[in-house]
């Protein structure tokens, strides 16, 4: 993998980045939609692309765009699918997400970013140029760490999330979305669905940090996705009695922490029987007083399976197993449903036309699903959209502890051109 | 019991006290130590006590003390038990505390205070004199809501609370408890052991309503306390490895929640096997997002036994099933004991004389251990202390639905003025 370290800025797309948002204690990254450090990491994303000559524009909803145009009018014989016809320019676009969860890790995004700008690096010194435009993106507000919702930018550019919704979206602080970005000189009057721009993108490739070990497992520097689970976040209500812990009998309590014990319990094992993931990590206890039964446990479960009718049975008997333990504790169990996103099935044409374009350099790559959201997720209703997994050797994701190693990341690189090279390339791969 | 009513101000003491520090959403009181409604409270109290004619004091550690005078020298012929022999004035206290737990009821700590005036109010309209002083205590800072230390004022009072210590507690809002006091016009630095006023007391009564349904369940309206249980808390640490709920595998996992959840069903089973209580109802999770597999869940355990070697074995039994599953989930469990209190055995010559002072009215009265702290267990290591305590029907305790009928707290002044008739009168009940 050489050839990535000797003819592309990877090495210095990386190291130029690492220190922006970094907590020194936690050594994790605080990269929030529109606070200093993200602004510095937009400002690093523009100076990068005018570095590689690259047009960058903001479009209406904060996402950034570099832009590396065709030398002459497109030489395209056979377009990749739903390309001719949708009026664009044809465009093939790349890139991710440079904000960060709390205490978030490295890769998750940027490594995205910088292998789209080392990937046009790579072509550039093979002496490739792009029939079409290449485009790379630096998503706005993904993590949704600030305003509480993941994908804002790519959202609210498809018309997912609605604009005044979003304007007065509120952080921990009492700001709102629209007082963050007008401070941040973007115009929240504008936020809005923007057709016009998503009609120029032919298709959508997003490249990522593998967020579990299939890719270790298989022992496969690089994989492609095949589809994002169903996921969804349901708030577990149950309320039981305040009570004084020092003198309540054991037989005259009504303790919710009981049922909810029970409930994460069975949880686990009605994910591991339905091959799901299930996960308490969020609680609120009224009154959160050690010398006090709590009167009530908030807790949210955040749910993922391969399918949706699996998905659905895992929240059944999870609610019924909490309402069953309910009525032995002598509380009360309540169900809401917070979010809930289907099943997203990537494009399959385009999937295969990049598991070929692989193919030469790295054989069959694995073919995966994936349970965390992301931006690619979002775009798939509107665009042709594919994702690249770079191994992650731990699985570990959402801390500091992510990691890949640089000959994947080198690996990843090599991949992503190839894919640009087929996709916007002269000649069609097909 | 009409007497009570028609001899004592005890429908106006209940009445007046009533609205003070009353939050109206919840109903619940909110009467922190140093805070308004507390200020108020002890206003209330001075002014109920100089109604009467009762001399007033604040003493060091702001605990206030109303002093009802005999007449004429001691006519005593046999002194309460060690009365003679400590070279005070061989005084009775009785009285209790008007500070709330968050969200509290009107009974826990008022009851004593309002009992304890309105049998001076029956004993004066039967023409009874005291022939030694009899005190009315309102304890400073019982519940220790606003400080974190529970019976602040008779720790200090004891020595068993330093006055420095004391005096760097801190708030939520960082307002240290000097600085509260100050701003009560309360000098902070003359907290401190106060042996002298100790000295003078010869024995002391707490009146409280029960916090459980001894009572109740024996059909009784008033009973007398045996024992305080020993009691603790500890401080539970669960670690694991944050990580992403969406694409992390079950087996990749090392989720503290299940550790804790296990414990939490562990506690209850050894508490119930034991004969003892356990709960936890205070809890920190990290870093508490809902798509986040926490790193770290910190929790409280509040236990209490009958007596100390069945505490220790309730905590032992539940740390090792704590170390059991958290070997099975690959996370970490420390223990720390953050207080342990000792057993308190109220003093058992004073517990056979208020029996036996109680027998003509009330016939055997039953005789109770509690598990919940009061100032009585602080002073009884200093001086002979009784507890009486009046029936609760539902058995709630800090909480706005905690509650006792009028009939029963009558009958709870009547037992006071029995008791203070026979301890502090001209001859001996013995």
């Amino acid at each position: 993998m050489s050839e990535v370290a000797e003819a592309t800025g990877f090495a210095g797309l990386w190291s130029s980045l690492l220190a922006i948002g970094r907590d020194a204690d936690s050594g994790g990254y605080r990269r929030f939609a529109w606070n200093a450090a993200d602004l510095a990491c937009r400002e690093w994303f523009a100076a990068q692309a005018a570095e590689r000559g690259l047009a960058v524009e903001t479009d209406r909803n904060g996402n950034q765009w570099a832009r590396w145009e065709p030398d002459a009018p497109s030489t395209v014989k056979h377009g990749t699918a739903n390309t001719a016809t949708n009026g664009g320019s044809g465009a093939l676009a790349i890139g991710s997400h440079l904000d960060s969860v709390p205490d978030g890790g490295a890769f998750d995004g940027p490594l995205g970013v910088i292998s789209s700008l080392a990937a046009v690096d790579l072509l550039r010194s093979r002496g490739w140029r792009p029939a079409r435009p290449v485009l790379i993106a630096n998503f706005a507000d993904e993590e949704g760490a600030r305003f509480g919702v993941a994908c804002a930018g790519s959202r609210l550019l498809s018309g997912l999330l609605d604009a005044d919704k979003a304007r007065g979206l509120c952080d921990t602080d009492g700001i709102r979305l629209a007082a963050a970005m007008e401070r941040a000189g973007q115009d929240p009057d504008a936020l809005g669905p923007d057709p016009t721009r998503l009609r120029d993108i032919a298709a959508f490739v997003e490249l990522h940090i593998e967020q579990g070990r299939a890719l270790a497992d298989r022992d496969a520097p690089v994989g492609v996705a095949s589809a994002i689970w169903p996921h969804g976040r349901w708030r577990f209500d149950f309320t039981g009695e305040a009570n004084h812990a020092g003198t309540t009998a054991l037989d005259e309590r009504r303790d919710p922490m009981l049922t909810y014990a029970h409930t994460v319990l069975s949880a686990r094992k009605k994910a591991r029987l339905g091959g799901a993931l299930a996960t308490f990590g969020r609680l609120r206890v009224e009154p959160n007083g050690t010398n006090a039964i709590p009167s009530r446990v908030q807790a949210w479960l955040d749910a993922r399976a391969p399918d949706e009718a699996a998905l659905d049975a895992v929240i059944r008997e999870v609610h019924a197993a909490a309402v069953e333990r309910a009525g032995r504790d002598g509380t009360a169990v309540a169900l809401e449903n917070e979010s809930l996103t289907p099943v997203v099935e990537f494009d399959h044409a385009l999937r295969d036309r990049v598991s070929k374009a692989l193919a030469l350099e790295f054989g069959a790559v694995p073919v995966l699903p994936t349970g965390a959201g992301h931006d690619a997720g979002i775009l798939a209703a509107a665009v042709p959209t594919a994702m690249l997994f770079v191994r992650n050797p731990s699985g570990r994701s959402h801390t500091p502890a992510e990691h890949a190693e640089t000959a994947d990341c080198h690996a990843g690189v090599l991949a992503l051109a190839d894919v640009v090279a087929d996709l916007a390339g002269g000649e069609s791969g097909s």
